[in-house]
């Protein structure tokens, strides 16, 4: 089957697709790539800042790909990218810049077959819609959409082009993640009842990091240029709601089965007051500093609650404004025990003593993924534990063989849904709100497919 | 002041004094205590089953305390009550049982100052009403109320009588909470944003331990007799919500002056389905027991999120239907850093390594409460490491002198108030439900007094 086959394929029989009339396959149809001989995956990099060049670092390992392509408006990224390129024997690759939609130049390339899209939030899905318009496999940094709107752009352009795209939580690929994923598809712990996750980390030097930036203006310290603080700040001033779910709700999503089976139904979330932020301007350039008057309208803790359409719970933290140390806070609980990570500890009925922490540890080593097991040693230096390494090979796994990513657009759109839902939640007093079922139904007919396939 | 003049203050000028018209005070005027020159507490214990005698065993234990009554329904329960007072070598005290209505009997007696009541929920209420009209000091086991008109009746009751009523909420006591809320008072934490607790506790042994109530009934194994699974099974079958928040909220509500500067305002929750309880059944009786085909209401995790007029939130979770080492979950984070028991541990921005826990035991010794250095050596042995030995000292200290309470009515109802509000919340899909305000708008007024005296 060659990818023309099979995004043909895709698009008639394949998940998700649509069965009401209202979104037409085929109004656009897919670029014709070409199939090559040599499999090599002609990748190209849009947004070649902290990440997008952890991602170029990572695919310059791969013999399996051609760094095809770079693309950024900051031009120092661009000479660091360009210079990773030189110091891995690379060609050097085009490279497109000057404006906001040099992107476009990029995916009109015809020798590409991906993108890595690793820029600001807001240019997440303008980028991602374009690349799949233009055939080009979308590997999309989280979070996917900051809007519900968003999320359907997504999944109405892949339904119309049938090009796939991969949301990279790199999470679902941490290495005691995938062990208890492991022991919840054994039964270990049983049917699942209750899940918490979160993103508890302490940004107040990633959200102040530039003097020249509006929000981090003057309070200078950590690195200069095209920094997150520029753009990443803007959200804490003007959004209240979790800004960063997916790293804690893409792991529990692959457990549970979500679009696959299961579905989110609904959410509540509710916020603190916001002081971190502020108190952060304060103590570092003084109370008559300018950016001491900006009101940050994110709370500094905001608890989001999702029910499943199996009954399951969610708890979902969003921490990142206060002095803490950094935790996922995963939980996975059923009916026949549990695993936390903050105490690294586990309990299972009739094997750990009774009413009694054991340590994970001996259980995670013993139920490694197979994927793990394969790959650790390629993993080895990978940045965020080796993960960052499964995200990408899964993606050029996927390229390679014109399969569906494991990870796909109606999971990048539940996933990242999350945010906008606890906005309107939060702005309605804690009212439940509810996920649209981006599959339109389908999921009650898709199958698990993460890590299944022993390619990701 | 002798009681009669304090109740009467109490009524016109104390704490929560109504200021409307509609619940005047001393429509029943208070009992005429005596007080005497010994200052001996005359005690009652209204319920002397498990819980009852572990406060008449430490009652039993002090020297201004008289055992002046004894009362259950239950023979085997009073037979070891009776047995205990033997064996610490006081009086035999006067003894009430036959019906239900026996407590009526015991409050009318001249020669008693307060009662214990250690029984079935649904019982706490009517009991503690009755004490108060009666002009005898309540000490209410916990929760102290199962509806919210119950929870309004125990306000009522006391603003028309005048007479205190304290939940004997223990946790409130524990040594490691108490040092923290030290620590929160002395501004450690700086100011408190988020707040965690919960009931986590594998009960399933607990509610089925008796062969001859309906709900244990063939499930036999533990203790027999007038146990809890005769009557908080019941609770399981039929109520969907968080059945028992005190031990989370109550420690959580001190350390946030609750009721005295500050309230719950509104809460959301969210329960999943049901599994650990009907599971427990066929794994310890088989499919065909009869008891297998109950359907318990009781989601096996409750998550309920509370939200305060000071835009602090708290989550609390109640987990009792599942294999699970016991955890109370706590979770005390502020501006500065943050506490968890879970891990043991503390981070507190300045003084703990960058980014990094630090074991909190410390903290916990340097901050160890004023009030257990005073009386760690009498707490010892007492039950549940000591705290309970606090509870009943600080409500013998209030009769004793004639003082309110340091937890008093407006706590137990504010507190007691999540089981209603969650099951409301769970039954409309989460919708936000608001806690009626049980001080009348007092809590503007009123100070913050758990363990600032001395006693407790």
């Amino acid at each position: 089957m060659d990818r023309r086959t099979f995004l043909k394929a895709g698009a008639v029989a394949g998940v998700g697709a649509s069965v009401g009339g209202a979104r037409a396959f085929g109004q656009e149809a897919p670029a014709v790539l070409r199939r090559r001989s040599d499999q090599t995956v002609r990748l190209g990099f849009i947004g070649v800042g902290l990440r997008g060049r952890e991602h170029l670092r990572l695919a310059l390992h791969r013999d399996d790909v051609h760094v095809a392509a770079l693309c950024d408006i900051d031009p120092d990224a661009l000479a660091r990218a360009q210079a990773l390129v030189a110091e891995a024997g690379r060609p050097a690759p085009p490279v497109f810049t000057g404006d906001d939609y040099a992107f476009l130049d990029l995916l009109a390339m015809d020798a590409l077959d991906a993108v890595i899209i690793a820029t600001p939030w807001l240019w997440h899905v303008p980028m991602a819609v374009a690349a799949m318009r233009a055939g080009k496999y979308a590997g999309l940094e989280v979070p996917a959409a900051v809007t519900l709107d968003e999320c359907w752009d997504l999944v109405d352009t892949y339904e119309a082009t049938g090009v796939p795209c991969m949301i990279l939580e790199n999470v679902c690929y941490r290495r005691d993640v995938m062990a208890v994923l492991n022991m919840v598809r054994q039964g270990l712990f049983g049917e699942l009842v209750h899940l918490e996750c979160g993103y508890q980390h302490d940004l107040r030097h990633v959200k102040f990091n530039d003097g020249r930036q509006p929000y981090g203006g003057g309070v200078e310290f950590g690195e200069k240029g095209f920094s997150e603080a520029k753009w990443r700040t803007l959200h804490s001033v003007h959004r209240n709601g979790d800004l960063y779910p997916t790293h804690g709700v893409g792991p529990v999503a692959t457990m549970l089965d979500i679009n696959r089976g299961n579905r989110f139904v609904s959410l509540t979330s509710t916020a603190t007051k916001s002081r971190g932020l502020h108190d952060y301007i304060v103590k570092q350039a003084g109370p008559d500093h300018p950016n001491a008057k900006v009101r940050f309208k994110l709370g500094d803790v905001v608890t989001t609650v999702i029910r499943t359409q199996n009954e399951e719970t969610i708890v979902v933290r969003h921490d990142t404004n206060l002095p803490r140390p950094y935790s996922l806070g995963f939980r996975v609980q059923g009916t026949r025990g549990l695993w936390m990570d903050l105490n690294r500890s586990i309990y299972l009925e009739g094997e750990s003593p009774a009413h009694q922490w054991e340590p994970a540890q001996p259980y995670l080593e013993r139920y490694d993924h197979p994927l793990w097991q394969r790959y650790a040693a390629r993993a080895e230096g990978a940045g965020h534990g080796g993960m960052d390494f499964f995200v990408l090979h899964a993606f050029v796994e996927a390229v390679r063989q014109e399969a569906p990513p494991p990870l796909d657009v109606y999971d990048a759109a539940a996933w990242s849904a999350v945010s906008p839902l606890s906005e309107q939640s939060i702005a309605a007093g804690g009212a439940p709100c509810f996920f649209p079922d981006f599959t339109r139904g389908q999921w009650m007919k898709r199958r698990p497919a993460f890590a299944l396939d022993g390619m990701g």
